[in-house]
């Protein structure tokens, strides 16, 4: 299984901009892709990618601002289009079956694979989403409207066996090695104890990626984020226009700093830059007083967790 | 003032393509520039075309399948953030007036500036927009759904008077200049005429677009196109799959071919090809068979009408 990995489709604010894209993402995690927002044109930026857009089964809508969903309603046909079968679950703020379901109406058309909406309306953390290697958690965050950001926790890892060593002791059993796996020690017949150390390497560390979507500085994320391995952040403003972006719903390069600075977060990827900052790295200078490992991302590049 | 031209933003079909876009063109004719179709993507193409997106003041929507008006949500949006004052009219049949206020419902947003639906629904010829310069007729399709393609027709050109002939009359006067550039003789108070040929050069012929969106193969069509000097005609199947193109309301190289020699067009346009065919190419080939001056477009190109 390859390790995890964030694609970022596009990461610009509401205007167009000349060749670049609004917000979305591509996580990969534990053999399953999931979309985090899909602003206008995600699904040619997902051609380009190169992520068949068949192996998405959730999508993740952190808020109905245009730039954060408006490229959904040609995926879900699309979809059509190709003949989907599986299901499709798609988790977002209220209102995003309607407008599925207006658009629908008037061309006439149907979709006849399973899409189920799973309505987002809490303002605490809730857990949406699990498998048996990962959950997904959203993160109440503070813009003009309702929104969440979205936090991906791996499980803990099973860890791997050597092999050698535990062939070589003949009372354990294939039926066994799940425990082990777990970290159990193995105890003979007799009594005597295998530490589990002996049977296996170091676990492999579970890995964890944020999406801060669109908000205004907000401490209280702080405890959902504690040690997360990547923090994707909004950074719409430069921080002289620290007040302007409080007040329209959104963070600037130091208020994404410092968040991930008071979280201890691995690292540290800034986007969503209003289009009235030519120099973006401007940006990444300002971030980068405050947390070192910080990052304006490259589009369609594979980011490791 | 500019020759007319068009501008092909996209033509593909309803899959996503690579590096294509789908069915959008920007019209320029008489200081007019009109949107014709807005597939997603389209505000992205325009801003590539290096077209004001703010020249734009009226938008013609053939039918509401999502290839030909994804695009559009966004652009009005886009128009709310930069502040837009001037009227916006947008040409379409019934349903988009209620998706674009579902979409503003629930993001909790409002357009301030003057936005005016006008709803097609006739299936005979009519006239739906005119100023002193041109007139802008349906042109009704036979599609899956209630489809228009459009015709944009320039008034008569006035004449452009040969001024050193003018000036060395008398009692011709600059009030008398209007009459004269509409092709009128000039008769002097001794009862004598001047003819207009005289005093003017020769009329700049009036140019026509027909836009032929989504339709199967309807020669009724022809008794509107007679002579146009640009004709836009889909082609989604090569000819092989002529009984699937009608069934599914689409037509083939062939059939626009047909329709271009029957309505003596001077050129034809073919676009919205299906992602079946690799080599597009082919559906030149089949055409020129029956209509020589066909082309496929390049994206972005000025084509003058």
């Amino acid at each position: 299984m390859e390790k995890s990995f964030l694609i970022i489709l596009g990461y610009n604010s509401s205007l167009p901009f000349y060749n670049h894209h609004p917000t979305s993402q591509i996580l990969y995690m534990k053999n399953n892709f999931f979309l985090i927002d899909c602003g206008e044109g995600t699904q040619t930026q997902l051609l380009k990618s190169k992520i068949k857009i068949n192996k998405i089964n959730n999508i993740f809508i952190s808020h109905l601002h245009g730039d954060h969903y408006f490229g959904l309603i040609s995926i879900l046909s699309t979809y059509q289009l190709l003949r989907r079968n599986t299901l499709l679950t798609i988790y977002s703020p209220k209102g995003l079956k309607e407008i599925i379901k207006i658009h629908l109406k008037w061309s006439y058309s149907n979709i006849n694979y399973p899409l189920r909406f799973v309505v987002l309306s809490s303002t605490k953390q809730k857990k949406i989403y699990e498998n048996k290697n990962l959950k997904v958690y959203t993160l109440p965050l503070k813009h003009k409207i309702y929104t969440n950001g979205f936090i991906f926790k791996e499980k803990k890892n099973l860890k791997k066996l050597k092999i050698e060593r535990i062939k070589k002791i003949k009372e354990i059993n294939i039926k066994d090695y799940r425990s082990i796996q777990k970290g159990y020690s193995f105890i003979k017949k007799n009594g005597s104890i295998i530490p589990n150390k002996y049977l296996t390497y170091n676990r492999v560390k579970s890995l964890t990626y944020a999406f801060c979507s669109d908000t205004k500085y907000s401490p209280n994320i702080v405890k959902y984020l504690k040690k997360v391995d990547l923090l994707y952040h909004e950074t719409t403003y430069l921080h002289k226009y620290e007040k302007l972006a409080y007040k329209r719903g959104h963070s600037t390069s130091v208020n994404a700093a410092t968040i991930a600075k008071k979280s201890k977060s691995k690292k540290l990827i800034i986007g969503h830059f209003s289009n009235r900052f030519t120099n973006k790295s401007l940006f990444k200078k300002e971030a980068k007083k405050i947390f070192k490992n910080t990052i304006i991302p490259k589009t369609l590049k594979k980011y490791y967790i």
